[in-house]
C-alpha cells in the first residue's frame, strides 16, 4: 500500500468541477442513427419531440454537433450538495485480492437516491421549471430513477408522478416512501390509470411490468395533462449528456495524481452510467489523443450487447417514443423475474451502441450469483454494499485485477460504482439464503423477440 | 449564499485527519462517578471488567487521567476508508428557511452502517482482534451499530454474534440482511438462547425486548463462550473516546475556515454522538478558552435527561453489567412501542450525565412527529434522507435558526447528523400516512421506573 501516495479518496475542489457537460457525438465521425417517428419512420423534429419532452431536453437530444454544453448555474448548485462524488482508491480490495493492479472506483451512491440518476434527474427538472411546467412524469424500474426524479421535482417544486413497474414497486416498498417523502406520486404499472395500461393488464393478466410498459404509461400521462412532460433517467443522449459528469470528474481525478486508466469498466443497462462514464475517454479516443480498453457489463439475463441485435426497436411497449436503432433483445424481451435490481431494458442508449459498434468499446455479460459474490467480497472490504447493478461491474472489475495478478501487469482499473444497495437487500436476502437463481435466455426466446422488430428502411 | 467563500462540503485531507482520540475526563475536575460492581457495589477493578471487555477497552473505560489517546495505524487506515465526514455547510436549508444564521452539519452516514457507530465499532474489533479473541457478541436496538460491527468484525475475521431487539428485528429484516451480507449471526431478543431471554420471555410473554434486555443476552453470551468478549455500541466511556473523532474533524474543519461554533447540538440516546461531538468543545470550556452553547436532544418519548434522576442505576435488565451514575429513566422503563428508532435507551453516558450535571450543556426534549416534520423540510433541501435518531438534532438546530431570523443574529449552528434513514422507512412510511403517533410518558410512570434504582451508599 503506498501510503501519502494517491489518497483513500479524490474529492476535486468545488471549484475543480465540471462546469461544461460533454457531448460525445460531436466527436464521433459516423453519429448514430437518427431517432424516427413511429408512425412516418422519418427522423423526428425537434417540434415532435417537444409535444414528449420540454424544449431545451428536446434540443440537447438531437444535438449531435456542439461538443461542450455549459451546465447552468442552479444545477452547478444543486451538484454541489452531493458532489463532487470521490474517485476512490480500493487499496483494500487490492490487498485482499493480493493483486499488482491499482483498482480505482467512481462513487456515486452519496445522495439518498443512492446512485448517479441524480446527475440527470436534477437537469430535466431544471428546463421543466425553466419552462414553467406543472409537472413531469416517468417511469422507474429498479427505483433510483424514480427517486432521484423525486428529489429533484422536490428541490424545484415541480409535481412528479412515477410509474413503477410493479415487481419493484412490490419488492421495494421502502423506495415508494422515499419518494414519497420527497412528495412524488407513485403508481404501480401497468396500472388502471392509462389506456395503454389497461391494455396490457388485459392482454397480461398478473404481469409484474417491464420498463417498457412503465414508459409507455408515463409518456401517455404526460400527454394527456396540461403543464406536463415526461422524462426518462437512461437510454436518452440527453441523459448521457448530464452524465458525462461521471467521467469528467473521474477524468480530472485521475489528472490530478498523474495516473493514466488503462481500462475503464461501467454496468450498462440502458447506458446512462457506463455512456457517462465513458464520454470522456471515448472521446479522447476518438479524436486520437489516447487509447483505453473500454468495457460495458450486461447481465447474462438481458444481454442487448452481447447477444442483441443493432437496429432500429420501439423503445416502449406502447410504441408511442420515437424509434431508435441500438442494440436491442426486442421490445417484447421481458428478463426473468428472478432477476435482481435494474439493468432489465431490452435497448441500449444509441451513442452507446455506435460506439460499441465501431469497437471503442467491448461488452461482457456476466451471471448473478457471480456478480452477487463479487459485491459480497467488495463490500466486506470496501466497506459499500453495492448495488447488484453497480456489482456488474465489481466482477469485471475483480476478474481483471485477478488477471493482473497471473501477469504481474499493474493496470489501472477504473470501475464506475453507480451506487448503493440497501434497498436491495430482498435479492441480497436470496443470495444470503443461497437461493438466487442465475438465467440465460435461450437463443430461441431472443431470435423470437428480436423477429418482431419493426422494418425500418434505412 | 457566499459562493466561494465557505464549500458547501469541508473535507479534511488525511493528512489532516486526527491521529489520537480526545479523552474528556482527563480535562474534567470533578470526574464521572466510578462504575461499581453490581454486587459489592465497590468500584470495579480492570480484571473485573476485562472478564466482559478485552483488556485494552477495559483500560480505556477506566482511565479518566489521559487526555490523548493513539489511534493505532490499523484503525486509522479503516477510517480512510469511509472518513473522513464532511462537515457541510446548509447553504440549502439556510435559504429555505431565511434564517441569517449559518448551519452546518458532521455527516456521519456515508457508510454502509448509515451512522457513526462504525467509529467504535472498528476500534472494538481491533482490540479484540489484537487480544486473539475469536469473536464477539453485542446487542443492536435500531440496527446501526449491529450493523457497524459486523462491518468491523468483517474486516477483522472475528466471529460477530448480533443480539437485536425484536421490535426492531421485525421492523427492520432488511438490517438483519445488511449484517448477514457482512457475515454476522442476528438473534432476535429475548431469545430462547440465554438463561435471561427465557426469563425474560417467561415474564413478558409476547415482549418485543428492550436495549436492557439485550445487552443482558450478549453478556450471557461472550462470558459463556471462550475467546469472546462483549462490546458495546454506546453509553461507555471507551465508546466516548473512539466518537471523538466526530468533534475533533469537526473542530478541525471549523478551524479550517476560521469559524467558531456558537452553538453545538448533538442527538443523545446513550450519547454516543452528543458524547463525542461534544467532547473537543467541552475539552476547550473546561481548560476555561473557550464558550459554547451545547444542546443534547433527546426524544420526549425517552427522556432521561430532561425527566431522568441522577442516580446510580443498572446497564442492562440482567443486572450482571456494572452499575453506574448516570441520569437515567430506571431499568424497567420501557419506551412506548409507538416510538421509531433508537435513542430508546433507559439511561445516558456517564460523562454526559457528568457534563450535563456540571452545567456545560443543556437537554431539551422533542415530540417524534415534529422531528419526522423537520426530518421532511431537512431531506427535500439538503438531499440526505436522515435517520430519526439524527432528526432530533435537525428539530433543534432548524429551531434555532428559525429564533435568528426573529433576532437577525447570524450564529454559526454546528450539529452532528449521525446517519441516514434508510432502514427506517417503516417509520417514515407511517409519517407519510399521517399516522405516525407522539408518547410521552407519565410523571407517574417516570416515578414508577425510577423507584426501582439500586440502593448504593455514595
Amino acid at each position: 500500500m503506498e501510503k501519502n501516495e494517491i489518497p483513500y479518496k479524490i474529492y476535486l475542489e468545488e471549484h475543480e468541477m465540471p462546469k461544461q457537460w460533454y457531448n460525445v457525438r460531436a466527436d464521433m465521425k459516423k453519429k448514430p442513427a437518427p431517432l424516427l417517428n413511429p408512425v412516418t419512420h422519418k427522423p423526428v423534429t425537434e417540434d415532435e419531440l417537444a409535444q414528449v419532452f420540454c424544449r431545451e431536453l428536446a434540443k440537447q437530444e438531437l444535438d449531435d454537433t456542439t461538443p461542450y454544453i455549459d451546465i447552468p448555474q442552479e444545477i452547478r448548485d444543486f451538484y454541489r450538495m452531493y458532489r463532487p462524488a470521490p474517485l476512490v482508491r480500493a487499496y483494500c480490495l487490492e490487498k485482499k485480492l493480493g493483486t499488482p493492479a491499482h483498482i480505482y472506483y467512481k462513487f456515486e451512491g452519496n445522495n439518498t437516491s443512492g446512485s448517479h440518476k441524480l446527475n440527470s434527474a436534477i437537469a430535466q427538472a431544471y428546463y421543466a421549471k425553466q419552462e414553467g411546467l406543472r409537472g413531469v412524469t416517468t417511469e422507474t424500474g429498479a427505483g433510483q430513477w424514480g427517486t432521484a426524479l423525486s428529489m429533484a421535482c422536490s428541490y424545484f417544486d415541480l409535481d412528479c408522478q412515477v410509474y413503477m413497474v410493479k415487481c419493484s414497486y412490490e419488492q421495494k416498498p421502502f423506495r415508494r416512501e422515499v419518494m414519497r417523502t420527497y412528495g412524488a406520486k407513485v403508481t404501480p404499472s401497468p396500472s388502471m390509470t392509462t389506456k395503454v395500461g389497461r391494455q396490457i393488464n388485459e392482454e397480461f393478466p398478473g404481469t409484474t411490468g417491464s420498463l417498457g410498459c412503465a414508459i409507455s404509461e408515463a409518456v401517455e400521462a404526460a400527454t394527456g395533462q396540461e403543464g406536463y412532460r415526461y422524462v426518462l433517467g437512461s437510454v436518452l443522449s440527453q441523459v448521457l449528456l448530464h452524465q458525462s459528469i461521471i467521467g469528467l470528474e473521474t477524468k480530472a481525478a485521475l489528472d490530478k495524481y498523474g495516473v493514466k486508466a488503462d481500462m475503464i469498466i461501467g454496468c450498462a443497462g440502458g447506458g446512462s452510467n457506463v455512456g457517462g462514464l465513458l464520454s470522456p475517454f471515448a472521446g479522447e479516443m476518438l479524436r486520437g489523443e489516447a487509447k483505453y480498453q473500454m468495457i460495458a457489463v450486461e447481465p447474462a439475463s438481458c444481454p442487448s450487447m452481447t447477444r442483441g441485435v443493432y437496429a432500429y426497436d420501439y423503445c416502449d411497449t406502447g410504441k408511442v417514443c420515437p424509434l431508435q436503432k441500438m442494440y436491442t433483445l426486442g421490445i417484447g424481451f421481458m428478463p426473468s423475474s428472478s432477476h435482481a435490481g435494474g439493468l432489465r431494458y431490452h435497448g441500449m442508449s444509441a451513442v452507446v451502441s455506435e460506439l460499441y459498434e465501431q469497437g471503442l468499446l467491448e461488452a461482457r455479460s456476466v451471471e448473478q450469483t457471480a456478480v452477487f459474490e463479487a459485491a459480497q467480497i467488495f463490500a466486506r472490504v470496501e466497506g459499500i454494499l453495492p448495488a447488484p447493478e453497480s456489482s456488474h461491474a465489481i466482477k469485471v472489475a475483480i476478474d481483471e485485477a485477478l488477471k493482473c495478478k497471473e501477469t504481474g501487469e499493474a493496470k489501472n482499473i477504473v470501475f464506475g460504482l453507480t451506487g448503493t444497495g440497501y434497498f436491495d437487500m430482498y435479492a441480497y436476502q436470496k443470495f444470503n439464503d443461497g437461493v438466487m437463481g442465475d438465467y440465460i435466455p435461450t437463443d430461441e426466446e431472443i431470435a423470437a423477440a428480436t423477429a418482431k422488430l419493426p422494418k425500418v428502411a434505412e
